[in-house]
């Protein structure tokens, strides 16, 4: 059993402003999924992209939107979104402090048959 | 895409003070693992247990303590749990109000090969 508070865990820049860090990993043993947290800065955004694995996300603090190819939806704590594979989306914070979510995605991230 | 509240989604009681949603799940087009909110009581406890499917937990709110056959570790708010396959837990509300975590568990709950 792995028991720490996520903010122990290094955090890594993958975007402008957009920080994660990985809290349960494959070094954990985790067999399945990964489990990661993001903060992403007021104004900034996680790129615009799709990819052939889910995301299953839960807003922890903060205000924003999730963008899709069609719409946006609003964010804020306690909203869960899930990105199935192959959707277009980005998580943008509109609101003044950070935008802090759950993201949890396949071990694999190979394509789901 | 799906977003919504975790609040609109129905909880259900699995033992006494103890209730869970299953926020993201298999009829939402899941295909890999799913995404649960507990909440559990002050002074209730999940079932002490082992199972072949792992836990990812991210607690909150609230205050507790997660037990193991060896050990208890303390949980608060940004706490994050890896439980492996098998090993014996349980999650007990220790506080004043309710402890609420985020736990995701494969879709397939088989064991690990």
């Amino acid at each position: 059993m792995k028991v720490h508070n996520y903010l122990n865990t290094e955090a890594v820049e993958d975007a402008p402003g957009v920080l994660h860090r990985v809290v349960i990993g494959a070094d954990d043993g985790a067999p399945t999924f990964i489990m990661r947290v993001f903060e992403v800065k007021s104004g900034s955004s996680t790129p615009f992209h799709s990819h052939s694995w889910e995301h299953e996300v839960f807003v922890l603090s903060g205000k924003g939107i999730v963008k899709g190819r069609e719409k946006e939806r609003l964010l804020g704590e306690g909203t869960v979104v899930f990105v199935a594979p192959n959707e277009d989306h980005c998580f943008i914070n509109t609101g003044s402090g950070p935008l802090r979510f759950i993201c949890v995605i396949p071990l694999s991230r190979t394509p789901i048959e």
